[in-house]
């Protein structure tokens, strides 16, 4: 059997600590392994940096970015989500979001930059809008943006200005939902908002943000009125909408899709008429047993991946009834700050220390590779001990309109 | 005593290092600290973030690039140097250079990608240009530069193609003096030059770069032929020249420079005519007691600022004659992979692994932050145990014409 992973990128981000290179904590290369050396030992598999951009389903071919075909037995197809700014795409210029590794690096720009330039701003009213943040979403993205947030203002830069505080920044959280992770059980949102508001992050819940520009945010209160932030940082935690890919795949085979374009798969993860085409991750809309829709996160899309595989295995061996693809939900974990975290496993819920902890566990076992386990466990304990931050760097362009797919 | 430190930039670049990062052995937060936590317990230090654009010496007024002014009692310049190109600048788009972290990255990029294309393209002899690698340049930078490729193609990436055998990589270094690092003693640039070819790095000594282009390098040999090779990564490790603020300086003043540009400085590093404006760094033109100029490396640059303080505070004491600028030479050392080094250090020539282990130890000493030199021992320790290289990653623009001063 012969396997080829192609990608656009040569690496894999571990996409659930790229806030922490936003925020400064870590740097690129210790959440991104190559793809060749995690599969350097697997010789039957070569990987090809290249992106795909259309497909023939019935001739099986794949068309590349640069004009190249690829034909296949059996495909997988994991392309995932990308941001999606409900239809105002004008908003990404001024409220980046948090997808890629150059948009992690933009945003660390930003918030950075931000500080420095609230240090030596005169006017009163400018000064404010510099120290005032904004984050659009209050799901786990936005909640672990807005905790870092919040470390940083408070403890990480406490000391480092001469003209500013930076405890005195504003950080403001803005959610349609009634509250923050509204996937998680309500004590343990009550609970993580708790500890937003000791690192002096305000949530307003239930309110619908009307405009994004350069100089702030405006959104509609639950009760109708309008506010305005005014703010040089406005960050986009919203929600995810299907890449190209994805709905060049839906319109060539015809699947049925749901709202925001996602494939609505079969129950063994392929797309209806094409047995030999996989979707899995953010992409495919798949369901439990009880019809339910299966969530956009990393726990889905790694299951889905390894069924996929097996499925594949198991037809070229013969034809036989394979079982439907069944998620097994470990529980979901979200991080607020320093030993602050709430998680919600096996129906257990935990928050403080103790689901910090089993965060911080979790995370450095999933990362891929050895080294960087090691060195992410070496700068979290240092961060730990010392509130520092190791990569508060402002670099590349100052905030560039990256490419989100 | 009020003390001002006002950089474009937000952090601290650990020059030496840069390499590494530009050969996917480190990421930038690793060679790079935050200014504002160096200098947070300093307490009567602030430091801005910002660019000076012009000086008007006799007012002790800067301008900066924003239009705001800056008044100051006693200025010390350090703003370095930047590339030259020997009056070709067009050839700055196909050959980047290893001055800034953007420039780092970008070169990262260049040449993983090389690896990549060549991959995927049958064409023989396009592919020999994709793995074909030309450094312009055998001082200390295109020797490390040069070693790290060999390294990269002969162990890094040896079992991570299919199509390709990374060892078949080409990688040649050319220079217009006679021999390897010509400001070290001959027989270390012997050893060098053998090192560099156990690596599979060819060096062509005594060549006169005439062209370079998206395609590749055209030199005039020693004889006087003219030599073209295909390559699609040619680097630039050539010289230096002063940084468009130091000539605005050398203007304002009517300072005597030296043919780069360089500031001709007093015996106390003063601008002659200016008692209380210092320049150090590769921007000044230091000399020694024999009258000998002093070599543009970091060494003479540490030392010129701690002299330069030095003398402030003794000024402002009240008037004593100082003794003037005592340049003390600990030696010269240049590594060119694993366990190969050399170094030159109180006229005692070493090489080869006990030279390697002197430069790890000076450079992981000098690395400015704690939590730094713990990543990056780490990283090393990881890289020597495994050759592997932890941030081998294709990121940001392909290859952008980055901002070089």
């Amino acid at each position: 059997m012969e396997v080829t992973l192609l990608d656009r990128r040569n690496f894999h981000l571990f996409q659930p600590l790229l806030y922490q290179v936003a925020t400064g904590s870590l740097s690129p290369g210790e959440i991104c392994a190559p793809l060749r050396s995690i599969l350097s030992r697997q010789k039957n598999t070569r990987v090809l940096l290249g992106e795909a951009v259309d497909i023939d389903p019935r001739a099986g071919t794949l068309t590349l970015k640069d004009g190249g075909q690829f034909e296949y037995d059996s495909l997988i197809v994991s392309t995932g989500s990308k941001t999606s700014y409900y239809g105002q795409d004008g908003w990404r210029t001024s409220a980046p979001s948090l997808k890629t590794v150059e948009e992690a690096t933009a945003i660390r720009h930003k918030i950075l930059f931000a500080f420095e330039a609230a240090e030596r701003e005169t006017d009163p009213g400018k000064r404010t809008a510099w120290l005032t943040f904004v984050i659009v979403g209050a799901g786990a993205t936005g909640v672990e943006l807005g905790g870092a947030l919040g470390e940083i203002a408070r403890h990480t830069l406490r000391y480092d200005f001469r003209s500013i505080h930076p405890p005195d920044a504003r950080i403001l959280i803005l959610d349609g939902s009634p509250r923050v992770l509204p996937s998680y059980p309500p004590d343990l949102s009550t609970h993580a908002e708790g500890s937003l508001r000791d690192l002096g992050v305000t949530v307003k819940s239930g309110v619908k943000v009307t405009a994004v520009d350069a100089g702030g945010v405006t959104y509609e209160e639950p009760g109708g009125g309008h506010q305005r932030v005014e703010s040089k940082t406005v960050l986009w935690a919203g929600g995810v909408t299907v890449t190209t890919f994805g709905r060049k795949l839906a319109e060539r085979t015809g699947a049925p899709t749901a709202r925001a374009g996602h494939i609505e798969v079969n129950p063994d993860l392929t797309v209806p008429g094409f047995p030999n085409i996989y979707v899995v991750g953010d992409l495919a809309l798949a369901k439990n047993r009880e019809g339910k829709p299966l969530p956009g996160v990393a726990q889905v899309a790694m299951q889905g991946g390894a069924y996929a595989a097996k499925a594949i295995v198991a037809r070229l061996n013969g034809p036989k009834d394979l079982e439907p693809f069944h998620y097994f939900d470990k529980g979901d974990l979200a991080v607020i700050g320093r030993g602050r975290a709430v998680a919600n496993i096996f129906g257990w819920h935990l928050s403080g220390l103790f689901a910090w902890l089993v965060w911080l566990f979790v995370h450095l076992m999933y990362l891929v590779q050895f080294q960087s386990r090691i060195l992410v466990f070496v700068q979290w304990g240092m961060e730990y001990l010392t509130f520092s931050r190791g990569a508060r760097l402002i670099t590349g362009e100052p905030v560039k309109d990256a490419e989100v797919e």
